[in-house]
């Protein structure tokens, strides 16, 4: 006879006081927020923590093709990152083993018994902001607010990271009731679709059956789950810089050669990309910065573009439209351009055989209060490029979104965590690493 | 002793009956008027006086390198053109020469007698007007307007091919007083500087020693002339047809490349192209077409440009910046585009040393008013492709302007010429060609 | 006892002979394709057997709103179009009836008993096309190809109007079995959806309780139905004209104001208007026609434009940001410009309760071999201005697609209609008329 | 009897010490540059030699229009320059009385005897430079180099400056010899020609008899001198600042009104703006910023953009388009935009009657090799504001200009000053003091 494995664990089972350490985390990685691939003193916490577990690692550049690696800041921004997290505490032989900004850390617990490969996917850096320092704000009167300039979890990656060492707890404490493989991969660099693509061709997902990524939703029902959340669009994000000739614009006007100009045309190309019949795409030109002088002709421009679609074809669409916009507005002007792509995110489509058993995972889920299946937000996701690899190998995946009622949007100065989530997902992601081996073999029976 | 030459003729000698022709030439051509490279009619009818005046012609292909023509109108254009010319009473023969557009003719008389080549440009085409028909306007009151439907001669050179055929009439009765050779060219569409070039092609301006070219000009003082009028820019037009590809544009408009938009970007930059400091610029685009139906990705479109310089310089430097305007916006939007040049006028300067002996030949001549060097209208004019050609064999050239009060501006429909001029041009010019030999002797002594 | 009406009729009812008349009328109206608001012998033709059935009709302004129409073509084109359908047969008297373009009619057929007001409506106008002249497409084989030039019923039309004469027979015949009243409006104009807004803002679908647009399918299964088509994109078509001021472009450069710069900056924004995040948008700028010769600064210009919006909301979002961006367009070249509304279609939504009925209503008829619901083609629909109406005064309202395997789609040279199609259209849509007062007491009754 | 007044001073008289001193004055500039509106050291500097050489002096609010200033910086820069120059050694009461900003002073010196009033210009400001650090370079070399970060002496000014201390120390010892008033203004923002108008709208020129504004200029002749320069171009500089709403590129773009795309737009089109047939033009969006993140609608965009007109009246030609430019891309987006006037110079034309006796007064002066009339540079200048105002109240005024043949070019890190020049112009201009009177009553007496 068999004991049915999942009910076993529930969030009754997640103590006291490892409610209190995910807090704890949450807060500690909030104030030291650390944005894309600067993420060295969080990265070394999750390392510590997981080797104190028992979890072996994968780190620094084993982690990563580094060819592979999109919009890396520039050297010394990651230096300075380096002085700071050491400063915050970080070991500093782990931030030297990140070296140039490879950041992140796959955790790996081999039971040595046969069973599926299961991973699951948290991400871990902050966004581009400025937190809000008013007592309205909680993170502020609470004295957990950001002291990294212009670094601030605006996204809940701060409780991503959190519940990912929850569930690594467990896990480890449940060491003996598993099968298989669990993998928990803390990723780096998911804003502006970074950091997933060169952990991917890596390799580290090529032997995965079971993959779950899991995003905190503000402004929602609280505990409402989406067990395939699939409103994510695929996105290219790239630079363009123009270079032209400068010229004194009033002695020698015919001697320039006009970058700004010809980045002021590409943008209106760019815009006036046509649309596509098949679904919904977007395109923005969110920064353009150009020209030296008011008196010189503008000899270099850089806009900083992104493309979507609501399909991986679409948005190739959006990309090949924009590179002729680009070269044929450099090319009007006389100017060289570069592209640099620095953030890509695919479309990826849940596996749908997965969705009735990480439903029936959450179902038994203190505060969990409505489980769907489809929708969520509109924005892009890296972990899609995971899910593709899953399921292109033959396994499955899916994307998990926990609603919260807070009703502060993702990616402004006031967001804030529903803290009581990271017991959630930490007990329902447990139950899914331990139902996992009877699900897939019912699946076979079938 | 030498009897001085110029002052033997003089307006005096141009007696009343060639006084009256002149007038009916002008006349018959005014109302037969003929666009650019239609001139069948014209060119056969000054063909025909030059014959029986005793000079010979070169017309046809003959006159022309085929392949230097510009802006030849399309061949049913073209075969419209020659039925009406002789609808309208031209030789069969004579029209059927002129084949596919080669007008114009040169008049060549050789005196057998060692001397210089000195040659006179007269243009003969019409402008692309609708002449008013309303009592006020002399042509029309008086039973000469155009009877062509969207061709009037709105410039003078229904008078200048007068002017041409007096100053041929003068010169054949006075061919014993001159030594070496006598060139009239007739030169077909100046309009849209286009004519001209395909005739120095060839090479009849090769052995040409003193070249005078003529222009009568409105708004200005009656009997006022320029011995080296120089206000003319250089100047280059072309068409750029843009290919693309047609779309339904709300059921499939990613599948269109919009050549519609890539014209309006082209029009955009070529306006854009900066300002030269060595001297003014100008650029137009003067016709944009693009499109079929509201409801259609625009698939093909076709703009119409010129660009000035006040040195062919700088009208290089305009072409140049064009180029890559036009090239780059096909790019823009993944269309295809050819460029037809359709007109050429270089800037050329007036030989100093011409000017006082072309001074001289006016100085005696019965309503002249003034005498001045240089300025001028700041059109375009291809007669420079001729004297620079001249120029550059050894030989000088200049450019002359007869002033008219007529008050109604060049290439309107209410233009009119001051008849009297004729007589006046072609008396100056007969004294030219009576007097270069000698001038020509003076110089080299110096 | 009561025989449940629908079954009574089916297509075996409509008799050779009909059968016979539908594809006769449907190629004499090919024959002499009329587009939009010039269809004077068309719709004098089926005033004419209207009238001979015994049905009331309303025509000319009675018909129209006159200050609604839009998209009215000049009146030389309007007179012209009179000329000519007289020539070819049509009654002088019907045609002069219809004044300045106000074709249509309503013909209808009241039965005195109590009963609900049924409607139906057939489009009659061809599209600015040439139509194939080839022995591969078989109007021409057959000898019915248009004889007008430019016009060409290669939308199906031809054979909407056949389809509503053939109704029109059938339920006169059927007078007797029938209650209330039936309608059945031959609707000008439909193509650049400009013909029912004038009619709808007269009063004639105030009263009505049941609506039913139809229009055949090429390049679908043939015999195929949905019953409640709603793929139509809500549309707004206009022109806009910009006068600036002319100039030459060599001599006065500063003085011109440049119409051309105006419409090829507004067809950059009007295509760089933003996506819409509720659903799919469109916008096109068909043609833009802007200046006279290559050597004038433009003075004047015109764009033929069209929006469309998944929702109604969504087309006018797209209208409000395109007014901006034309107003802004002229500012900036100081330039003046005038909006023209030519076409107007809105979203509608087949009224859900209706549909159960219709399919009934077709799954009885020989031919038919699949009924769908939703869905259907991305063009836009007046009929859904009529739909609104109805709707908005409690009626219901559905647009009925009927689809046919020919393989040429809409809108081009070589469309051609499957003329079996029309009986069947005929014979549902009797069912309908027949059926309706029962449907609807039912509906009630629940 | 009367000695002419002229003669007696020469360079010869100008001691070796005076001019060690200036050597020493311009090295002192130099090295504390100081940019537009910030020169407080510089004036404290100033002010302080001028009341020991017993000058009376007008400064700090006194000496401008407040309303009239152009082109101020930000407080803050304000307020850290203030710091900087009391840091270097400034009189703190001095900076103090300076407030906002309110630089420059003017010196006067009262003979008290009837005559007239004569002033001359001398600019006192740095550029926006960093100033080359490379023992090529002479500054550098012998340690006199800008300590100041981002400003350099790149045009000369601190020449100017010097020059004018000399002027007024000279000038104080002859004080005996002259009769009327001296006037030295030393004005303060030269650079994007903002500082003049506050001077002369405050009422400082009314009573100027004559005016000399004075320039080094670099790459000519060593020692040539223009009596009149007058290659100088009216120009009017300006930032225009587009405010529009921030989206979410992704999730609403719907919502955003793009300024950067209004900013784009807008540069196409003033860079548009039409030649005008009277003269040269020039126009430059030297600067672009705009929008904060890739996947955000850009709300803020700022451009800086200057025009230039052979004369004013062509200047405020292009300024006028150019505001039919902005507002109208504004407009096109639906955004708002502010235009700030930030500099304005207008053309002047030097008085001829003024250019013998300046002449006079430099031919006697050793160094001197070369004096001609007009011609020189094609920048802009606001000293014209000053010229313009005397002339208008029947002074005369003229702009002098001293070759030097140093090969860097003015608004370059390499800029340096040909130290020699400094007395010859102090010399020559201590005559045009001492003749004035004479001059003056000369010009009467014709």
């Amino acid at each position: 006879m068999t004991e049915p494995s999942a009910p076993r664990i529930t969030t009754e089972t997640i103590p006291a006081d490892l409610r209190a350490r995910l807090v704890a985390w949450r807060r500690d990685f909030h104030r030291h927020a650390e944005t894309a691939w600067t993420e060295f003193r969080t990265t070394a916490a999750i390392v510590t923590e997981l080797k104190r577990l028992g979890w072996s690692t994968v780190m620094g550049p084993e982690l990563h093709d580094a060819g592979a690696r999109l919009g890396v800041p520039a050297v010394e921004v990651l230096s300075h990152a380096r002085a700071r997290a050491i400063e915050q505490g970080a070991d500093p032989g782990l931030v030297e083993a990140m070296g140039e900004g490879f950041t992140g850390v796959l955790g790996i617990l081999e039971t040595g018994r046969p069973g599926p490969v299961v991973c699951f996917r948290f991400d871990i850096d902050a966004n581009d902001l400025v937190e809000l320092r008013d007592a309205s704000h909680r993170p502020f009167a609470e004295g957990f607010a950001s002291v990294n300039d212009g670094a601030m979890h605006g996204c809940g990656h701060d409780g991503h990271a959190a519940m990912g060492l929850g569930l690594a707890t467990v896990l480890a404490d449940l060491r003996d009731s598993l099968t298989g493989t669990v993998k928990i991969i803390f990723q780096p660099a998911e804003e502006g679709v970074r950091g997933a693509h060169s952990i991917v061709a890596a390799g580290w997902f090529d032997d995965v059956d079971v993959f779950v990524a899991t995003h905190l939703k503000s402004d929602d029902d609280r505990g409402s789950i989406l067990t395939g959340a699939d409103g994510y669009l695929a996105s290219t994000k790239f630079d363009v810089a123009f270079s032209g000739v400068g010229a004194h614009a009033g002695g020698d006007p015919e001697k320039g050669r006009n970058a700004l100009l010809a980045a002021a045309s590409a943008s209106l190309a760019l815009h006036a990309i046509p649309r596509h019949s098949e679904g919904a795409s977007r395109v923005n030109v969110g920064v353009l910065s150009a020209g030296e002088g008011r008196n010189v002709v503008p000899r270099a421009a850089v806009i900083k573009v992104e493309t979507r679609g609501e399909t991986s074809a679409i948005d190739e669409y959006m990309v090949a439209r924009a590179m002729d916009a680009v070269a044929g507005a450099a090319r009007m002007y006389g100017v060289d351009h570069e592209v640099t792509v620095v953030g890509r995110a695919d479309q990826a489509t849940p596996s749908p055989q997965l969705q009735p058993f990480i439903g029936e995972c959450f179902a038994g889920v203190e505060g969990v209060t409505e489980i769907g299946v489809s929708g969520g937000l509109g924005g892009s996701e890296d972990a899609t490029a995971m899910m593709n690899r899953v399921i292109e190998r033959g396994g499955l995946a899916t994307y998990v979104q926990i609603g919260m009622d807070t009703s502060w949007g993702h990616h402004t100065e006031r967001f804030d965590v529903d803290e009581d989530m990271l017991a959630l997902g930490a007990a329902a992601e447990t139950r899914i690493a331990l139902g996992a081996a009877e699900f897939l073999a019912g699946l076979e029976r079938r």
